[in-house]
């Protein structure tokens, strides 16, 4: 009908997050604006796309050579966290509980989606945590089979370099009611309890 | 944190059906991959906003100077069915049952939203109708009290031109369980009940 509309509604129900329906109702407020709003968008984008690069130390998408957390020399308290992407630190930062530097994995070790550790980004991670001087690890993978076993290989690839490795304590969440809470969570709660 | 990521995720969080949470995992994917995915999109919306403009004769988002059906001189059949929008027309020709024009009205009366009849694709209607020998202008509004008042408003526009005014019949939906009909609807299907 109209190819380029077409093509515009199928690049954005690619993306994560967006369905075919919702790319066309983008589509098609955008094309049936004026054309100032089309014209900014393709812009930004352009811009995005021309200027955005993966961090050189840690691999989070930048628009400088280094991201802010690691052109920022009050982070380098010795903590790295391990984060799979630019998202979990959104989320991490936050909370405002940490203020050290970031490693973005870029994905998670998984046998059925054929992710090895080549197609992670951990080969200069032993050699970044020695310059830096880390002494502390902190995995912010998730808490699935595949985040805990990445976490683990990564471990054992630190397993020379005497860094602490630890993980965000499990339990129920803030506001959760026992029912709503999943059997392995609980039990993990439930031995982990603590006084009070 | 990093403006333009920051910028493209409000960009694409205002349009419809695209909520802040979405837009800002389509994004992070997008910058996140290599390079290319996010050079072609802003390559595609960049031709979009080039390109496409209102249909010379309908209104109808595209990219030669008339749409698809105003370009189309098997569609003269002297029918023209009356949409608020280009998703209007996917769904009317998805169904595959009318084979005649389309009229974008870019919207709906409404005092609340104040859309005044200036503000819709109407001024130049009542040409459109006898220039095309229109016979019968179908209302494929929404059915909804803004819809029909617009309809409303139409009929008496196109008062003076001699066409036959119609809309789809309304009533259960295929497949509709009548615990799932409102009142509205289950009361028009049982006046207009047929014979089996």
């Amino acid at each position: 009908m109209n190819s380029t509309i077409n093509k515009l509604i199928q690049a954005l129900a690619k993306l994560p997050g967006i369905g075919s329906r919702s790319a066309r109702r983008a589509v098609i407020s955008l094309v049936g604006k004026d054309n100032g709003e089309l014209q900014a968008l393709a812009k930004l984008l352009q811009l995005a796309a021309d200027t955005i690069r993966p961090c050189a130390v840690c691999g989070c998408p930048t628009e400088g050579e280094k991201c802010f957390a690691c052109a920022d020399a009050g982070r380098a308290n010795g903590q790295l966290c391990l984060v799979r992407d630019l998202a979990d630190i959104m989320v991490v930062e936050k909370a405002g509980v940490y203020s050290g530097r970031y490693h973005v994995v870029g994905g998670l070790l998984s046998a059925l989606d054929g992710m090895t550790p080549e197609d992670l980004n951990l080969a200069g991670l032993p050699a970044r945590v020695r310059a830096e001087n880390i002494t502390e690890v902190i995995s912010a993978l998730p808490s699935t089979t595949d985040g805990k076993s990445t976490a683990f290989y990564i471990k054992n690839l630190l397993a020379d370099c005497q860094v602490k490795f630890s993980e965000p304590a499990q339990g129920v969440p803030i506001g959760g009611s026992l029912d709503y809470i999943d059997d392995g969570t609980l039990a993990i709660a439930w031995l982990d309890r603590r006084e009070i």
